[in-house]
């Protein structure tokens, strides 16, 4: 009896506390009903049938290409069609490259040769598995180079800005580079534009090993041995195939040759252990590094060029691979063509319990879930398509060849596009569109932390809140009511849908206490999960929900939840960024011509010490941001009229089947034409990977970049097409009518 | 022919020069004059010579009671006396421990015992000489104890509140700190304040070791086995001999019993180098260290508590020894009874060529060259009084004493108190009393830096400006007129003329292009001193110019070059930080308890974490500044007249003697007859070490520590003293008249 009371009284203030609730886009009553829905999601999702998901997908390596890679398709296919979802695999052949030697050696002034090699732990179960890909960076160069090593620490423009000041360049020679601070690709290339011959990428233990803390199999960290491997495809230009840009790459799709692909480095790269790396950087003489470049290996960083040689010889099987692509859909009742789409990559680089296999387990349980519900009878008004992507490692292969070759459809009929990817312990991160941060905040308001048992908004706010310097700032942290979500650059499978098609997408995740050296390692593996990721996979089952609602709310919404003032608000924000960014690089050219005038330079100089004098640099012309200006002013009317039609709508019981289409087709409005400068793949004007940052995002990126570069002309002209976007999506809101 | 006639346009152009040129204090007849003695003194300065100098008193051995150090002791007066100066020698009775027993070992969980010497070099010719001093800190308490080991960081107080919210506490344990950030005295001092019962010091190789460059003999950083030996005597308290406090200590002074000498440590303390650290630190087990207590040794730092345990046995042989102070005097011709004093220490904790024989070797050769002038006919006007001081390194015995010892006299005569000791290559540094600013400042526009041919005035604008961040400074600094000089905390031998007594004192150096990590090790010698600190002893010969025109102006001018507008408005802007420091602190404190209100560091932390959640404090009362106020505003007005009646007088060739001694005797108007709180042998109300920094200057310390510590109470009381004495001083100036 008193059992059933309980329950009883559960059951009761449940739907109190769902009656009370509002959520955008849905009428009260909907509401209601979606609040019970989420319950219901939320009991069934488990986080023991996630940790098996985990070990089962993570139990072998299963890169794309592989046999494991393949068993891993085929199970995640099982499973969808096991929970009843409608499933099958779209295959594309992509070009994938495999190291067929890789030597590194040091040739003066000692001898050294690297190793290259993780070893097997008797404390990580996977670690000495038979299919494993060597330590390497797909899509180098082939290669077979010596040359005096140059250290050039996280291998940035600015670093050999830097080397320049001390006399230094790396034309002809091998530069040995930190990770960190960029994506990988990033190092390479700059390398290139250089005139390096070669690239090595090391991780340094001041990043991810014995500085931040103990190492595997101890503690999370990276021990000697680690190597993270990794694609330095020139993803920043497109993702995908290097061989079909573009275009889906179909069995029989038109490819480049090899050597027209401009996505596939030109240099000979390899990564290394920090093992490895300490002979070459204790080889080194030359200036001392400057004090910021400096890692904590027990040397001193010098950077070189002096006796220190190296050769690097690196040769790779070119081989086309399938990537298999796992779809499974629930067909919406009322709205069968608005697809909701949730996605996760599902190869990893060695067996990748973390990356991806953590984000795929949740969502495989998502999709078992609603398969459940399914058989209780219910359905999404809209309909949910899950996505299992192959080949995201070497370059969001899966994901892009699917995106262009579904581009007409995914325009047409795709709401939004939910991802995640390898996900931990801690706070919640969200990042994406930003028409959608205030259905984003709904959620985070919603989903409890499981730690502190406040909401995952209120969880930021108070880390926010300590990490903020200022009091002002601080107060505000703790007085604001929703919070700003992150843009989004690249690094996972949004990107083709957000930056190639213009569909509204999002990126989640939980993060900060899960820190590690294991990333794209051996060592990513369930053993280490478990012990240091997320233990129990109690916040992998906190994301459930929190990606749970986010398709739930958007398949079910009568209004569908887009707040355009957000967007207007945060693009107007980058539109004065960029003002004064310039008004920055105008009054520090200013003082620094002026230190240069000054002689300043030279005085501060240790004059026994090698050194380039900086030269003087044009001063910064006024740019004309008007154009921009009266786009946002233009875009701000019609997101004010826009949030009134949107208002009355949502209270309504009438079908608002061309809202919601509008709704979820205007970002498209933000794509231009032309694409973004010397990379026309990227059409979406305000959002972008940065051309030197990588993963990184640029927003406004055609403004920004071409004033990070000087190139005021271009600035200028970008100016200009930004303005005609925006413009337009105004016009397009504005079609909402009164 | 030629060559004459060269000469003769070289004498023509000088004297042009030497007649166009002002010197504050200097009629313009005098002012010419003036210019070609300081030619004439430039001229004789001999780089060779300090060096020979600094290679014959850096050659063996020479801490306070050794034969090194009476060897050198007697050198220097016999060269004195050879330069023609009235040398002696005074003789005080010191307090002097050296180390009976030194035993450091780890006993759990492995077994390490600590080797605790330096190692001989065979490129460096002295290092493996006898009677040297074993590595120690004097000053350590005798103990044998042993107990688990916590690792403290610097060992500042904020580290061990960052400790406590790591919920860990040092009672009963043994600590290991870094050298660096503080004078090392207050790291075991803390501590012991923490209930620790032994402390371990050593240089973690990120400060001064392969981290900053090639170790010693490869480069002038510190090698694995080196050490930085030094005095922990809590000088904050009173320097000097521990059992003399206040009094000087000749033979039949009155002493204190030890155990009530309040400055000996009360814990044992031991420095180690880095190779004996190593295995301490790793095996530590707790927390891993925060971020920035990080060193660079190729291990993970933690905190402990736990499984390592250490054993500390240090005995010393507590004697008294002589410390040789050797006074050299040049009488003045006009006023023989006002001194011009020029110091710098003789002893070395080994060979010490560069501290303090550097500087040491600088000031015998100003003697030799008076000597010379002197033969001449030459008189200064006042006297000039050389001081080679003992035993600066156990706590500034050998000034301390004299100081203590003349008290009465050095108030009547000493005009100003000019100290240097060690120093290198780079950029010119100058600090102490205020009133002084304009005259430093002439000097530094006059000497030109042997490196870039600009004067020292100048380069350090070059240097200021680059690194200076707001292009508002940089232009600031371009185009300014004057700089600051530095305010005194302790150090070196200026501390008892200029904190016990008033006399106006300077110190002066070179520095920023000379770094190593020599610093009290056996490696300070000739040979490292050539290789890295002042090759050519170039920039010796510049301090010499420098310290020479100091000595040479204050001896022969009209008027003294006192300026208390500088002063004045140094103090306005001192007592400006202390409100801002309040106002601050207010703020912070708020938005601290705002934090702790809305439990924000508790959302923000990592709950699988041990951790002290802090505790709100006391809010900050509004402190009453207005009779700070009052007394600045009237030393405005004082030092405005006083200013008019310099500079009228400076025009006239009457005898300035009443002015003049009102002028070098004004500072000692801000001496409060009470002392320091907790501390009374320090007397000025406007400079002292900081109680929890040592070296480093707290400026109107008796409010400034009181903010610092949140006691408000005293904080508003010694604002009323320190208005006082402002105010005193006001009212001391205005007998000037008009």
């Amino acid at each position: 009896m008193k059992k059933i009371f309980t329950l009883a009284l559960c059951a009761f203030s449940a739907n109190l506390y769902a009656q009370q609730k509002t959520i955008s886009g849905f009428t009260a009553a909907n509401a209601a009903k979606e609040v019970q829905l989420e319950q219901q999601f939320d009991k069934a999702i488990s986080a023991k049938r996630i940790g098996e998901n985990d070990k089962q997908l993570s139990a072998y390596p299963h890169h794309i290409g592989s046999p494991g890679g393949k068993a891993v398709a085929d199970a995640i296919l099982a499973k969808y069609k096991s929970y009843g979802l409608d499933a099958h695999i779209e295959t594309y052949t992509v070009l994938f490259p495999t190291p067929k030697t890789r030597v590194l050696e040091l040739t003066s002034p000692t001898k050294y040769t690297a190793i290259l090699k993780e070893p097997a732990l008797k404390e990580d179960a996977t670690s000495g598995q038979a299919g494993q890909l060597p330590t390497y960076n797909a899509w180098s160069a082939d290669g077979d180079v010596t040359g005096a090593l140059v250290f050039v620490n996280y291998g940035l423009p600015d670093d050999y800005d830097r080397l320049e000041k001390m006399g230094v360049d790396v034309k002809g020679k091998i530069v040995i580079a930190k990770y960190g601070r960029s994506w990988r690709g990033i190092k390479p290339k700059v390398a290139y534009e250089h005139g390096a011959i070669g690239c090595i990428i090391y991780s340094d233990p001041k990043d991810d090993g014995y500085s931040q803390g103990d190492v595997y199999p101890k503690g999370p960290y990276k021990n000697e041995y680690g190597v993270q491997r990794g694609s330095v495809m020139d993803m920043v230009i497109y993702p995908g195939d290097p061989l079909t840009p573009g275009v889906g790459s179909t069995k029989d799709a038109k490819r480049l040759d090899r050597k027209d692909a401009t996505t596939i480095l030109k240099i000979p790269v390899l990564p290394i252990s920090y093992h490895d790396a300490q002979p070459l950087l204790a080889a080194l003489d030359g200036p001392v590094a400057p004090d910021d470049w400096r890692g904590s290996l027990p040397i001193t960083y010098h950077v070189g060029p002096g006796k220190a040689t190296v050769h690097l010889k690196l040769e790779f099987d070119w081989k086309q691979v399938p990537a298999y692509d796992v779809i499974a859909m629930i067909k919406g009742s009322k709205y069968p063509d608005e697809w909701v789409m949730r996605g996760n990559h599902h190869d990893a680089w060695v067996n990748g319990a973390s990356d991806p296999i953590s984000g795929q387990s949740i969502m495989l349980d998502e999709a078992r879930v609603l398969g459940e519900m399914l058989k209780t009878g219910w359905k999404p008004k809209r309909s949910i398509v899950f996505c299992s992507w192959d080949g995201e490692e070497p370059g969001l292969m899966g994901s892009t060849e699917y995106v262009e070759d579904h581009a007409k459809e995914l325009q047409q009929k795709a709401v939004v596009y939910i991802n995640t990817d390898d996900t931990g312990r801690g706070f919640f991160g969200a990042s994406g569109s930003h028409a959608l941060e205030t259905y984003v905040n709904e959620i985070s308001q919603d989903v409890i932390d499981p730690e502190t048992k406040v909401t995952l908004f209120e969880r930021n706010k108070g880390r926010e809140a300590v990490n903020t310097s200022s009091v002002k700032a601080k107060k505000e942290i703790l007085d604001r009511k929703a919070e700003h979500i992150g843009a989004l650059g690249s690094g996972s499978d949004y990107s083709p849908f957000f930056q190639h098609l213009g569909i509204p997408s999002l990126n989640f995740g939980f993060g900060g206490e899960d820190g590690g050296g294991e990333y794209h390692s051996i060592y990513d593996s369930y053993d280490d999960y478990t012990r240091f990721k997320d233990p129990g996979f109690i916040y992998d089952a906190t994301l459930a929900s929190v990606t749970g609602r986010a398709t739930l709310r958007m398949a079910n919404a009568d209004v569908l939840p887009f707040d355009f003032q957000s967007l207007y608000s945060t693009i107007n924000k980058y539109a004065g960024e960029l003002n004064e960014l310039v008004n920055q690089m105008r009054e520090s050219t200013a003082a620094d011509n002026m230190l240069i005038k000054n002689n300043a330079y030279a005085l501060a100089a240790d004059p026994t010490k090698k050194m380039a004098l900086p030269v003087a640099k044009p001063e910064v012309p006024a740019l004309d941001f008007k154009p921009l200006t009266n786009a946002l002013a233009a875009l701000k009317t019609s997101t004010e009229k826009l949030s009134t039609t949107w208002a009355s709508a949502a209270q309504t019981n009438a079908d608002h089947d061309k809202l919601n289409k509008l709704l979820y087709q205007a970002e498209q409005q933000l794509l231009s034409t032309e694409g973004l400068p010397r990379r026309d793949w990227y059409k979406h004007t305000i959002y972008a990977p940065g051309f030197y940052t990588g993963y990184g995002v640029k927003t406004i990126p055609g403004v920004r970049e071409a004033i990070e570069q000087r190139n005021w002309v271009e600035a200028q002209q970008q100016i200009g097409v930004v303005a005609k976007y925006i413009t337009q999506l105004a016009e397009y809101l504005d079609k909402t009518g009164m």
